[in-house]
Protein backbone atom coordinates (compact mmCIF):
# COMPACT_ATOMS: atom_id res chain seq x y z
CA UNK A 1 0.00 0.00 0.00
CA UNK A 2 1.71 3.80 -0.81
CA UNK A 3 1.03 6.79 0.34
CA UNK A 4 -2.58 8.05 -0.31
CA UNK A 5 -3.04 12.38 -0.42
CA UNK A 6 -5.80 14.80 -1.55
CA UNK A 7 -5.63 15.80 -5.55
CA UNK A 8 -4.70 18.96 -5.67
CA UNK A 9 -7.44 21.44 -7.24
CA UNK A 10 -6.03 21.00 -10.86
CA UNK A 11 -5.66 17.48 -11.10
CA UNK A 12 -9.24 17.49 -10.29
CA UNK A 13 -10.27 19.82 -12.94
CA UNK A 14 -8.01 17.91 -15.49
CA UNK A 15 -9.16 14.39 -14.23
CA UNK A 16 -12.90 15.62 -14.89
CA UNK A 17 -12.17 17.19 -18.05
CA UNK A 18 -10.25 14.07 -19.64
CA UNK A 19 -11.99 10.58 -18.15
CA UNK A 20 -14.12 9.21 -21.12
CA UNK A 21 -16.39 7.21 -18.66
CA UNK A 22 -17.57 8.38 -15.30
CA UNK A 23 -20.00 6.96 -12.77
CA UNK A 24 -23.17 7.94 -11.34
CA UNK A 25 -24.35 6.69 -8.16
CA UNK A 26 -28.10 6.92 -7.17
CA UNK A 27 -30.63 6.48 -4.14
CA UNK A 28 -33.56 4.42 -4.58
CA UNK A 29 -37.00 5.53 -3.16
CA UNK A 30 -35.94 2.47 -0.62
CA UNK A 31 -32.73 4.45 -0.01
CA UNK A 32 -31.05 1.29 -1.66
CA UNK A 33 -27.87 2.44 -3.57
CA UNK A 34 -28.01 2.22 -7.79
CA UNK A 35 -24.48 2.71 -9.90
CA UNK A 36 -24.17 2.83 -13.35
CA UNK A 37 -21.33 4.34 -15.66
CA UNK A 38 -21.49 6.44 -18.74
CA UNK A 39 -20.04 8.61 -21.25
CA UNK A 40 -19.86 12.52 -20.36
CA UNK A 41 -18.50 15.40 -21.22
CA UNK A 42 -17.52 18.34 -18.41
CA UNK A 43 -17.66 22.05 -18.95
CA UNK A 44 -15.81 22.77 -16.02
CA UNK A 45 -19.32 23.53 -13.79
CA UNK A 46 -21.54 20.50 -14.70
CA UNK A 47 -20.75 16.76 -16.21
CA UNK A 48 -23.07 16.29 -19.52
CA UNK A 49 -24.67 13.33 -20.97
CA UNK A 50 -27.62 11.58 -22.80
CA UNK A 51 -29.68 8.99 -20.88
CA UNK A 52 -31.72 6.06 -22.57
CA UNK A 53 -35.11 6.23 -20.16
CA UNK A 54 -34.96 3.90 -18.01
CA UNK A 55 -34.01 3.39 -14.06
CA UNK A 56 -31.23 5.91 -14.37
CA UNK A 57 -33.38 8.54 -15.26
CA UNK A 58 -36.43 7.39 -13.20
CA UNK A 59 -34.20 7.82 -10.32
CA UNK A 60 -32.14 10.86 -10.46
CA UNK A 61 -35.96 12.73 -11.69
CA UNK A 62 -37.34 11.24 -7.95
CA UNK A 63 -33.93 12.01 -6.75
CA UNK A 64 -31.84 14.44 -7.69
CA UNK A 65 -28.81 14.73 -5.31
CA UNK A 66 -26.51 12.12 -7.22
CA UNK A 67 -22.80 11.25 -6.75
CA UNK A 68 -20.11 11.27 -9.65
CA UNK A 69 -17.38 9.52 -9.96
CA UNK A 70 -14.18 9.58 -12.48
CA UNK A 71 -10.88 7.76 -12.00
CA UNK A 72 -7.45 6.33 -13.45
CA UNK A 73 -5.31 3.55 -11.72
CA UNK A 74 -1.96 1.96 -13.85
CA UNK A 75 -1.49 0.06 -10.75
CA UNK A 76 -3.44 -1.00 -7.27
CA UNK A 77 -1.11 1.75 -5.51
CA UNK A 78 -1.17 4.26 -8.17
CA UNK A 79 -4.52 6.12 -9.31
CA UNK A 80 -6.07 9.15 -8.62
CA UNK A 81 -10.02 9.58 -8.30
CA UNK A 82 -12.40 12.65 -8.17
CA UNK A 83 -15.57 11.95 -5.88
CA UNK A 84 -18.00 14.89 -6.42
CA UNK A 85 -21.74 15.86 -5.21
CA UNK A 86 -24.05 16.59 -7.23
CA UNK A 87 -27.81 17.85 -8.75
CA UNK A 88 -29.31 16.09 -11.67
CA UNK A 89 -30.65 19.12 -14.33
CA UNK A 90 -32.99 17.50 -17.21
CA UNK A 91 -32.26 19.94 -20.20
CA UNK A 92 -35.17 21.63 -21.58
CA UNK A 93 -34.19 24.93 -23.34
CA UNK A 94 -32.84 25.38 -26.18
CA UNK A 95 -30.17 27.54 -25.05
CA UNK A 96 -28.82 24.81 -22.75
CA UNK A 97 -29.38 22.06 -25.02
CA UNK A 98 -27.23 23.91 -27.68
CA UNK A 99 -24.88 24.27 -24.72
CA UNK A 100 -24.81 20.78 -23.74
CA UNK A 101 -24.27 19.38 -27.50
CA UNK A 102 -21.66 21.61 -27.74
CA UNK A 103 -19.76 20.67 -24.61
CA UNK A 104 -20.50 16.79 -26.39
CA UNK A 105 -19.72 17.27 -29.69
CA UNK A 106 -17.59 19.87 -29.87
CA UNK A 107 -18.59 22.42 -32.91
CA UNK A 108 -21.26 19.69 -34.99
CA UNK A 109 -22.72 18.26 -36.72
CA UNK A 110 -24.54 17.08 -33.72
CA UNK A 111 -26.17 13.57 -33.97
CA UNK A 112 -29.41 13.31 -33.38
CA UNK A 113 -30.82 12.44 -29.76
CA UNK A 114 -32.88 9.53 -30.42
CA UNK A 115 -36.70 9.27 -29.30
CA UNK A 116 -37.26 9.17 -25.84
CA UNK A 117 -33.40 9.95 -24.09
CA UNK A 118 -32.87 12.44 -22.06
CA UNK A 119 -30.04 15.09 -22.19
CA UNK A 120 -29.16 16.07 -18.70
CA UNK A 121 -26.57 17.37 -17.12
CA UNK A 122 -25.09 17.10 -13.15
CA UNK A 123 -23.68 20.84 -11.82
CA UNK A 124 -20.81 19.88 -9.45
CA UNK A 125 -21.76 21.43 -5.93
CA UNK A 126 -18.39 19.44 -4.15
CA UNK A 127 -15.01 18.08 -5.71
CA UNK A 128 -12.99 15.68 -3.50
CA UNK A 129 -9.87 14.00 -5.19
CA UNK A 130 -7.42 11.86 -3.97
CA UNK A 131 -4.33 9.85 -5.75
CA UNK A 132 -2.35 6.95 -4.31
CA UNK A 133 1.72 7.10 -5.25
CA UNK A 134 3.55 3.52 -4.17
CA UNK A 135 5.78 3.69 -1.63
CA UNK A 136 9.08 3.60 -3.09
CA UNK A 137 7.87 6.83 -5.30
CA UNK A 138 6.77 8.51 -2.10
CA UNK B 1 -23.29 5.97 -30.35
CA UNK B 2 -22.56 2.65 -30.81
CA UNK B 3 -24.67 -0.85 -30.77
CA UNK B 4 -25.04 -1.77 -26.44
CA UNK B 5 -25.25 -5.58 -25.83
CA UNK B 6 -25.52 -7.73 -22.77
CA UNK B 7 -22.00 -8.49 -21.77
CA UNK B 8 -21.78 -12.85 -21.94
CA UNK B 9 -21.53 -14.22 -18.56
CA UNK B 10 -17.64 -15.22 -19.22
CA UNK B 11 -16.84 -11.88 -19.85
CA UNK B 12 -18.12 -10.71 -16.73
CA UNK B 13 -16.28 -12.88 -15.06
CA UNK B 14 -13.08 -11.77 -16.37
CA UNK B 15 -13.68 -8.55 -16.24
CA UNK B 16 -14.15 -8.84 -12.51
CA UNK B 17 -11.33 -10.97 -12.35
CA UNK B 18 -8.94 -8.49 -14.19
CA UNK B 19 -9.50 -4.76 -12.99
CA UNK B 20 -7.57 -3.44 -10.56
CA UNK B 21 -9.96 -0.25 -9.39
CA UNK B 22 -13.71 -1.09 -9.16
CA UNK B 23 -16.67 1.51 -6.65
CA UNK B 24 -18.60 0.86 -4.51
CA UNK B 25 -22.33 2.74 -4.03
CA UNK B 26 -23.56 2.90 -0.46
CA UNK B 27 -26.81 4.42 1.11
CA UNK B 28 -26.39 6.84 3.68
CA UNK B 29 -29.15 6.58 6.51
CA UNK B 30 -30.69 9.53 5.05
CA UNK B 31 -31.25 7.78 1.35
CA UNK B 32 -28.54 9.99 -0.31
CA UNK B 33 -26.03 7.85 -2.45
CA UNK B 34 -22.07 7.31 -1.17
CA UNK B 35 -19.31 6.70 -4.03
CA UNK B 36 -16.18 5.56 -3.37
CA UNK B 37 -13.74 3.55 -5.74
CA UNK B 38 -11.04 0.93 -4.68
CA UNK B 39 -8.64 -1.62 -5.23
CA UNK B 40 -9.93 -5.21 -5.17
CA UNK B 41 -9.57 -8.87 -5.92
CA UNK B 42 -11.96 -11.42 -7.19
CA UNK B 43 -12.38 -15.08 -6.32
CA UNK B 44 -15.50 -15.44 -8.34
CA UNK B 45 -18.10 -15.38 -5.70
CA UNK B 46 -16.87 -12.09 -3.76
CA UNK B 47 -14.47 -9.21 -4.04
CA UNK B 48 -12.30 -8.75 -1.19
CA UNK B 49 -10.68 -5.14 0.30
CA UNK B 50 -9.12 -3.55 3.10
CA UNK B 51 -10.61 -0.53 4.04
CA UNK B 52 -9.49 2.27 5.91
CA UNK B 53 -11.54 2.92 9.40
CA UNK B 54 -14.18 5.63 7.81
CA UNK B 55 -17.66 7.05 5.86
CA UNK B 56 -17.72 3.95 3.79
CA UNK B 57 -16.97 1.50 6.48
CA UNK B 58 -19.61 2.56 8.50
CA UNK B 59 -22.14 3.38 5.82
CA UNK B 60 -21.72 -0.81 4.77
CA UNK B 61 -21.93 -1.65 8.77
CA UNK B 62 -24.96 0.21 8.96
CA UNK B 63 -26.99 -0.98 5.51
CA UNK B 64 -24.52 -3.78 4.51
CA UNK B 65 -26.77 -4.16 0.81
CA UNK B 66 -24.43 -2.11 -1.54
CA UNK B 67 -23.68 -1.99 -5.64
CA UNK B 68 -20.48 -2.64 -7.37
CA UNK B 69 -19.07 -1.55 -10.25
CA UNK B 70 -15.96 -2.54 -12.59
CA UNK B 71 -15.77 -1.10 -16.44
CA UNK B 72 -12.89 -0.58 -19.37
CA UNK B 73 -12.94 1.67 -22.09
CA UNK B 74 -11.07 2.68 -24.81
CA UNK B 75 -13.21 5.37 -26.12
CA UNK B 76 -16.37 7.12 -25.61
CA UNK B 77 -18.42 4.41 -27.99
CA UNK B 78 -16.59 1.25 -26.83
CA UNK B 79 -16.25 -0.14 -23.41
CA UNK B 80 -18.11 -3.04 -21.35
CA UNK B 81 -18.96 -2.86 -17.69
CA UNK B 82 -20.45 -4.71 -14.96
CA UNK B 83 -23.06 -3.80 -12.16
CA UNK B 84 -23.06 -6.51 -9.42
CA UNK B 85 -25.46 -6.10 -6.15
CA UNK B 86 -23.82 -7.36 -3.40
CA UNK B 87 -23.89 -7.97 0.58
CA UNK B 88 -21.03 -6.34 2.71
CA UNK B 89 -19.29 -9.33 5.26
CA UNK B 90 -16.58 -7.67 7.56
CA UNK B 91 -14.06 -10.88 7.87
CA UNK B 92 -13.04 -11.84 11.67
CA UNK B 93 -12.74 -15.22 11.41
CA UNK B 94 -9.16 -16.65 10.85
CA UNK B 95 -9.61 -18.88 7.96
CA UNK B 96 -11.92 -16.34 6.01
CA UNK B 97 -8.66 -13.78 6.77
CA UNK B 98 -5.99 -16.12 5.42
CA UNK B 99 -8.32 -16.48 1.85
CA UNK B 100 -8.98 -13.15 1.99
CA UNK B 101 -5.40 -12.27 1.97
CA UNK B 102 -4.53 -15.06 -0.29
CA UNK B 103 -6.92 -13.69 -2.61
CA UNK B 104 -5.64 -10.48 -2.09
CA UNK B 105 -1.79 -11.19 -2.62
CA UNK B 106 -1.64 -15.08 -4.02
CA UNK B 107 1.29 -17.16 -1.77
CA UNK B 108 2.79 -14.17 0.57
CA UNK B 109 4.21 -12.56 1.86
CA UNK B 110 0.94 -10.86 3.29
CA UNK B 111 1.47 -7.23 4.48
CA UNK B 112 -0.18 -6.12 7.57
CA UNK B 113 -3.39 -5.17 8.21
CA UNK B 114 -2.71 -1.18 9.38
CA UNK B 115 -3.93 -0.69 12.84
CA UNK B 116 -8.41 -0.09 12.98
CA UNK B 117 -8.37 -0.80 9.25
CA UNK B 118 -11.24 -3.77 7.88
CA UNK B 119 -10.84 -6.75 5.55
CA UNK B 120 -13.93 -7.04 4.02
CA UNK B 121 -15.45 -8.98 1.72
CA UNK B 122 -18.82 -8.10 -0.97
CA UNK B 123 -20.30 -11.56 -1.88
CA UNK B 124 -21.94 -10.57 -4.85
CA UNK B 125 -25.57 -11.49 -5.23
CA UNK B 126 -26.35 -10.41 -9.10
CA UNK B 127 -23.86 -9.79 -11.98
CA UNK B 128 -25.53 -7.51 -14.67
CA UNK B 129 -22.95 -6.60 -17.77
CA UNK B 130 -22.96 -4.25 -20.70
CA UNK B 131 -20.51 -3.24 -24.01
CA UNK B 132 -20.65 -0.87 -26.70
CA UNK B 133 -19.18 -1.66 -29.67
CA UNK B 134 -19.05 1.42 -32.59
CA UNK B 135 -21.99 1.21 -35.12
CA UNK B 136 -18.91 0.91 -38.29
CA UNK B 137 -17.68 -2.63 -36.23
CA UNK B 138 -21.61 -3.69 -35.21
Amino acid sequence: MGRIAPLPPERIEELLATSLIGRIACATPEGRPYLVPMGYAYDGEAIYAVGFPGRKIALMRAQPLVVFEVDRGIAEDQWESVVAEGTFEELRDPAMCEHAMRVLHGDGPYPEIAEGCVLFRIVLTTRTGRFEVPDEAA
